[in-house]
């Protein structure tokens, strides 16, 4: 998992320590990290699929025979949470238990079964000059991923990486160091059983924040970074790095229901999407209600939010139909609550909807209930969102639910990949030329 | 093309003056573009396909009706240029004459006929939650170009953002501020006549370098940079910017003869790929020849070279067939000459081949000749360059020569655009989801 040597020993001496290594030290070792790491891509670059398949079994079984290890390692790590006083929601992510355990170990399965990206041939055409272009899709080169306390997500993202053929380097939150460490051993464990590089996967091995500087600064190792966390450490890599960013920044997600919407469909869609999960980027924050419809249908929704414990917030005119209603600041329009919270406007028509998503959206989700062809048209054209839907719940902008099979994220960015990413997103494409001596004349 | 008002004036005073503005000043005034074409953008994202041919033709009737006052204010570019020392290759660059003419107006036409990528919905697939999920088309949103002084990239960048849906804000070089400004008030002409916003097509009034710092760090009114120059101007853009670039840095292209090839495809392919331009990116810098056939076919080759007057520079087993020719240093196989030099190294094989273009290449567009169904295979497979090609020129990596009709630049970045870049590249893709009703679960 990382060059072995006096280096190395310093820095499992650092973790066991929870010190700080000089910068020169981190600096010469987030290097080593990222040559080995450029050596084994140019390797995993052509690998065969049954190869990758193998190592994400190997990895499965050597995680299953280190279970009660592993368990005890992310019980230390709680224990040490415990102590530092994090709070419920973080230790809730930093914990493996035996559920989890299983799902990681099924997600191992699942990437193993998806198709391999690499190789396929994209619109191969004959050109007047006789030669023949098509795309090919190839792997990105290295990756680095950024993440918290979270160690199942390991697994996850080393297995998204090596099976689109890439080399990683993952740098999890500090607190989850003792249960990275042990999954890093089944890995590299996995990886050496099917005979790819032990470089193909890299786990930092310091928790000096000095690292994560580096990782995302080394252009000359990394083609691209992956941040997941909170909205402040994202734009901080975003600002510094030095390399290309995926990112995932904030999911302020409407619904908007228009006059034509089946009232049926607007209620249900209205609160799956506030209360199926609190906590999710694309949870709706902001519920838009067309004028015409609002008298008839704000008083069903408040019933249905107060019977799920939802404190609502609205504009004016909501407050004309529900005045027991707080008042929502220009604040809340923007805001992202990622709990039970929703304010609400009414609006006249989609014109009015699609102009307050296009001042206070994050372009993440944003969703139209209409039984009109053209306004459903026109909103979906119009809403420059990562996902636009109609008639469905804006919980569904999910990898998973659209078929990727994976997902290593939802990316709010437009270029490259937009919306859930999943191995399609870890590839490039490259332009293939075949001829038969053929010159440019 | 840019805001009125008082600003617009001072900015077209520092034209005739050639002096610069304060910083202020630039600052207020590229937010002003900047804010203009975020408007826009959200107008264009939602005009149909004839409307924005007709804009273009329309832009071509107006530069037609204005053929003589744009040649005219070229040739003040021009002599203001030769007065300055420019050296003759940028004059030609700069110099707008009539065949030059000719072919701006006629690339306005092709990127009318080209089918509008905007809306385009690939894959749309049901899932089994009922959903069915796709992919749209869709514009990147506002576009900042930066180019050298050749006044027909002004219209050919404009063209292709506009087809694309895209806003855009041009900076061209300073040389060609006379014929840019000629040129934008045609576009602008254009885009009047067929009814889209003025602020779709702006070109920067203001030779003022701190234009260029401000145009890459507005993130909140630019979605991407595409600089088009040399190396060091896009070297310093990609370190600023503070938006994602679409970039294209150096073309150092190979040619790998290996011992398999067919001689005659071997001989046509290697004199074309150097011979048939020298200043383009995809030509050929370094030939790497077999060593079993280099003996037989480098005193050919030479002859070859010899007659077009290219200069040779060979490694020492080069040396042992060609004794007349210079040695090669490391400087040389890093080399991106653009001029009639070539250098050759004699290699053990298609694995010595890789490993030369892994180490020295720009991953830019690099060719096997072979007649190995296995090496071209794995050629191909393994070469990480942007263009890959088998038994032809490097000379065909080209947009038109790929069918994409027309061309932005070719990107050397892996993410998002890799190659040619044409249309495409100008767009990103978003997600749909089309329900009747439908929830998560």
């Amino acid at each position: 998992m990382a060059p072995s040597g006096s280096l190395m020993g310093t820095m499992e001496t650092h973790i066991g320590m929870s010190r700080h290594a000089s910068s020169t030290d981190i600096d010469t070792y987030m290097a080593s990290l990222g040559a080995e790491a450029r050596r084994a891509s140019a390797l995993m670059r052509c690998i065969d699929t049954g190869r990758k398949n193998a190592a994400l079994r190997a990895m499965a079984q050597h995680l299953e025979a280190s279970r009660a290890r592993l368990i005890e390692a992310n019980a230390r790590d709680l224990q040490r949470g415990r102590e530092a006083g994090l709070d419920a929601a973080l230790l809730d992510r930093l914990a493996l238990n035996e559920t989890r355990f299983n799902t990681m170990l099924e997600g191992l399965a699942q990437v193993a079964a998806l198709p391999d990206p690499v190789g396929e041939i994209d619109g191969l055409r004959s050109r007047p000059s006789g030669i023949q272009v098509g795309q090919m899709r190839v792997p990105l080169g290295v990756i680095g991923i950024i993440y918290e306390s979270r160690p199942n997500v390991t697994v996850e993202a080393a297995s998204l990486c090596l099976k689109a053929g890439n080399a990683c380097i993952l740098r999890g939150g500090s607190e989850a160091r003792e249960s990275n460490a042990a999954i890093a051993e089944c890995i590299t464990a996995g990886l050496v059983d099917a005979g790819l590089p032990e470089a193909a996967v890299q786990v930092v091995a310091t928790t000096d924040r000095a690292a994560v500087g580096r990782l995302i600064a080394m252009p000359e190792y990394v083609d691209v970074i992956i941040p997941r966390g909170g909205k402040s450490l994202i734009e901080r890599i975003s600002r510094d790095a030095r390399v290309p960013v995926i990112k995932h920044l904030d999911g302020v997600c409407h619904v908007y229901i228009d006059a034509s919407a089946d009232r049926d469909k607007a209620l249900a869609i209205a609160v799956n999407a506030k209360t199926h999960r609190y906590g999710t980027c694309n949870t709706m924050e902001t519920l838009l209600i067309d004028a015409p419809v609002a008298a008839e249908l704000l008083p069903s929704l408040a019933a249905a939010y107060a019977e799920h414990g939802v404190e609502l917030r609205g504009c004016e005119r909501t407050r004309e139909v529900l005045p027991g209603v707080a008042v929502a600041s220009e604040d809340d329009w923007f805001a992202e609550y990622l709990a039970p919270v929703l304010a609400i406007r009414v609006v006249d028509g989609v014109d009015a909807a699609i102009a307050h998503i296009e001042r206070y959206g994050s372009h993440h989700t944003d969703a139209i209930v209409s039984e009109s062809y053209s306004l459903a048209r026109r909103f979906m054209a119009e809403v420059d969102s990562s996902s636009v839907m109609v008639n469905a719940s804006t919980r569904f902008a999910d990898g998973f639910e659209y078929g990727l099979g994976a997902e290593i994220g939802i990316s709010t960015d437009k270029l490259h990949a937009r919306g859930p990413v999943g191995l399609e997103g870890l590839t490039t494409r490259k332009y293939v030329v075949l001829g038969d001596g053929h010159v440019r004349g």
